[in-house]
């Protein structure tokens, strides 16, 4: 079958499907379906059934089609209003290359035109919108063949959304009371040996490299070094809890036949941190990360998201999780109120903790609807152990303090790959490469617009002037495809007036502004991180 | 011979230099100092003699004191002024350690007492001053054997440094034109065979890592990973000069026995940059590296530098350096006009340019009359060509560009280590982890001053109340030894007026001031990054 036959295809099955043909369910003793197929030398029927049991076998009958199925499916083919036939492709019999290979056709329903045609418009739209398509465009990102798969290389543009977003985290940070670190991208093989990442998570980790007769290996996340620094100087209670930040450079090894442009990656920004403190401390700091998530997604209009609570499995404790039921219980506990609290949804998923605490996956959906992980954030009562960390507390004893790791703009990569599809490559004023573009009429305002665009630049306005020998239209042309917020256009009247012309991407004309009254709009919309 | 004998001689040379005794000189024939030496039985001397040409052996004596020497001396004993023995040590026989071990006294004279306590005084100073030292004090880094050798953990205090530092330079570099950009700490080994950094630098490089069928290598550097850049989207004479900045991090190879605090370390954070440019915009663009440097020197009150321009070796064109005669002198040219018009002091040296283009290393000197290498600027005819990068010029011809590879700041490691000793560890205002500290004398103006240091950090001022119920006193001597700039001592008058009782490192009490009244001063002394 071709992609061309599917249109046909399609016709015929919405010609069926208004015949209200009833779809007819049948149990069948598994030797009556065996001659069944057997008559009909259907191989592939035949194989499925000599994995079934007797007594489980079902039939579906439409028309004088016979099946087998295990159902469920609707009552009739009336139900169906709505059909596209999306693809074609081969496959090989039950996924296995040494079998067979068929033919599968891809395909959507929904209850009505309506819906199919507002899915079928999402697709459309993230097609769009694909980050990699965006990415190249907007010169975001680039890779080389020299460097290597997964490794990006930020070009400028998207350093400036990198810089925006980490400026964003360091003053949300340094509010919530974090202080900040740096630490090498390395570190040998008995840290990791000592965290329990070796030898459990070394195939997600890179080769190690051989140096003075010790094995070093890139870092596949900043815990173990933030513990080195917690350890570096005696802590007492009056130091709790104790917040250390880094935009970590983290190396993960993946599959290159895994790896999608900024989703998945070798080497990822991460908007790490690690919270040290207390049992008392812990419910209050929890719930800050929190709200720390919830001021992030106002900010970048995620309207949809939820919380997954992932416990630990009691019958697994000592095996899959650290043996300690009660502050299992206690901090699950803790956890589960503050997100009751807050009012965020969440959902509750046993068995799915981490070895060393419950954690919680965010779920995000961009504004077409994708869905997207996040982040996590977990506590972790195992590692403070391992590392030996303590604290003197008010009895002057040595006390081992909870965890709490958190990345709530989870990695660069992730996170600026979502927001080149969220906001289709128009970005906020504050998160934009480049802010303004001043575009004079003719060179005979090419002073005027400089003596604009430096008065913009000197209020840190991200400004640029259109200094090519073009028609306005095509510069207006030009600058909309950049997705630059606003565009300035200067001429005659607003050379004399000490004016601009303001067009706002998305917005189209706005009127026309004294300079000062644009700068000072510009300025407290950046300032705000507004989204309009 | 032990140290504590030296006390004892350096008393018995002074008397005996008090006598004016006279340095007499005396010309010998090789067979009579032979003659002379073998009837002392001084197997050293016979030893040195040995290696000598006859005809140029000349002798010295004072009082009854003769020896082998070639000289100079001073005329007589008379001119010994003041002496200080500084210690003593076992040493080789000419360094070998299959020799005898003999023992060696160190000492210095100057021609004035004064000028020798002086000289003292420096060497007790860089003493107390030893980053290290003052790295563990004030808390700014630390290492541990987990991570490995020369591999520097930033701590919290080390970080505001850092970001400081970043800040003036992102600052700075965009007032100059630079864009930044991000690029990963590794790339595969084609990249370097592409430089040429393999096989040739591959000493200085970290063992690579074997993945995919592939070698991995950290970066020693980020000039082919910026190359990458300016390649991935087609460049034209309007893109020119094209300025890339990456405060980047680099891993080099250096022996553990070499490895020595922040000074030599084997990851490196550098203020690196690269400027793409034409022929034509050479020179204007490296007198402007050139004021970049002297901005810095003048923030940091560096009034000793010294610029080394090392030159290509005509003999050597197409051995140790690229064989482009014209280039060479007319890019050497160029930068020597730029050092003269811009008046820094400089020497020449032929014959120490790198493979590919004249370069400028920076010496500079700290307050205390240290000599620190800082930095280096260079000239880059060859890489272009390796990389096949490339622009269309007016004409619309592919034409090669001249790179410029520039790191005003050197590295955080080796700059923080200068700046610690430079400054003694009072770092001037704006670059302090902690820049005041508010003391009540009491826990009744706990409140007060918590109220007056939230006030501070909302006008981004880092500052912390000292909230232990210790006297006054003991709170000012500790804020003392951890060196912070300012410190505020609130009380009953204070409180009551709106006031603080204003105390600067170094300079003690400056009086009562309003709240409001530091808050300006303050804001404007870090502003201007003012070193008082």
């Amino acid at each position: 079958m071709t992609e061309d036959e599917l249109a046909a295809l399609e016709k015929r099955m919405i010609e069926l499907a208004k015949k209200n043909s009833e779809y007819i369910r049948k149990e069948m003793p598994k030797a009556e379906a065996v001659s069944y197929f057997s008559q009909k030398n259907d191989e592939y029927k035949l194989d499925l059934l000599s994995n079934l049991t007797d007594g489980e076998i079902t039939f579906y009958t439409q028309g004088n089609f016979t099946d087998l199925c295990r159902g469920p499916h609707i009552p009739n083919t009336g139900f169906i209003k709505a059909i596209k036939l999306t693809a074609v492709a081969g496959a090989y019999w039950k996924g296995d290359e040494k079998n067979k290979q068929l033919t599968r056709v891809y395909g959507v329903t929904f209850p009505s035109q309506k819906e199919l045609d507002e899915h079928l418009a999402m697709l459309e739209e993230a097609k769009k919108r694909d980050h990699r398509k965006l990415g190249k465009e907007l010169g975001i990102y680039t890779m080389s063949d020299d460097v290597g798969p997964g490794l990006i290389l930020w070009m400028p543009n998207g350093t400036v959304i990198i810089e925006e977003l980490e400026k964003l985290a360091k003053e949300t940070e340094q509010e919530a009371g974090y202080k900040r670190v740096v630490t090498p991208h390395i570190a040998k093989e008995s840290m990791y040996l000592t965290s329990g990442h070796l030898p459990y998570y070394a195939d997600s980790m890179f080769p190690p490299m051989e140096m003075d007769g010790e094995k070093y290996y890139l870092k596949a996340m900043n815990c173990p070094h933030h513990h080195k620094i917690f350890d570096a100087e005696p802590k007492s209670y009056r130091d709790m809890p104790y917040r250390i930040a880094e935009y970590g450079t983290c190396y993960r090894y993946e599959q290159s036949g895994e790896l999608f442009g900024l989703m998945r990656v070798r080497c990822l920004h991460m908007n790490d941190a690690h919270i040290y403190c207390t049992k008392d401390q812990f419910a209050q700091e929890f719930k800050a990360v929190n709200d720390m998530y919830l001021k992030y997604f106002k900010i970048f209009g995620i309207d949809k998201y939820i919380m997954r609570l992932s416990l630990h499995d009691p019958e697994k404790l000592g095996q899959k999780y650290v043996n300690e039921p009660a502050l299992w219980l206690e901090t699950e506990d803790l956890v589960r109120k503050v997100l009751i609290e807050t009012g965020v949804p969440f959902v509750e998923v046993k068995g799915e903790g981490a070895f060393y605490g419950p954690k919680i996956d965010v779920q995000i959906w961009s504004a077409i609807g994708r869905e997207f992980t996040l982040a996590t954030n977990q506590v972790d009562f195992a590692q403070s152990r391992s590392f030996k960390l303590s604290f003197t507390n008010q009895n002057n004893e040595a006390e081992i303090p909870l965890i709490i790791h958190r990345a709530p703009l989870g990695t660069h990569e992730r996170f600026i790959g979502f927001l080149l599809e969220h906001y289709a490559g128009k970005l906020p004023l504050w998160l934009a490469p480049l802010q303004v573009k001043v575009l004079p009429i003719s060179d005979k305002f090419l002073d005027y617009a400089k003596l604009v665009s430096d008065k913009l630049k000197k209020a840190d306005i991200r400004s640029e002037v259109d200094d090519r020998n073009e028609k306005i239209g095509k510069k207006i042309r030009d600058t909309e495809l950049l997705k630059v917020p606003y565009m300035l256009v200067v001429g005659e009247r607003e050379m004399n007036e000490n004016k601009v012309a303001v067009r706002r991407q998305g917005k189209g004309d706005l009127g026309v502004k004294g300079v000062d009254e644009f700068l000072a709009d510009a300025v407290s919309e950046i300032k705000e991180r507004r989204e309009e």
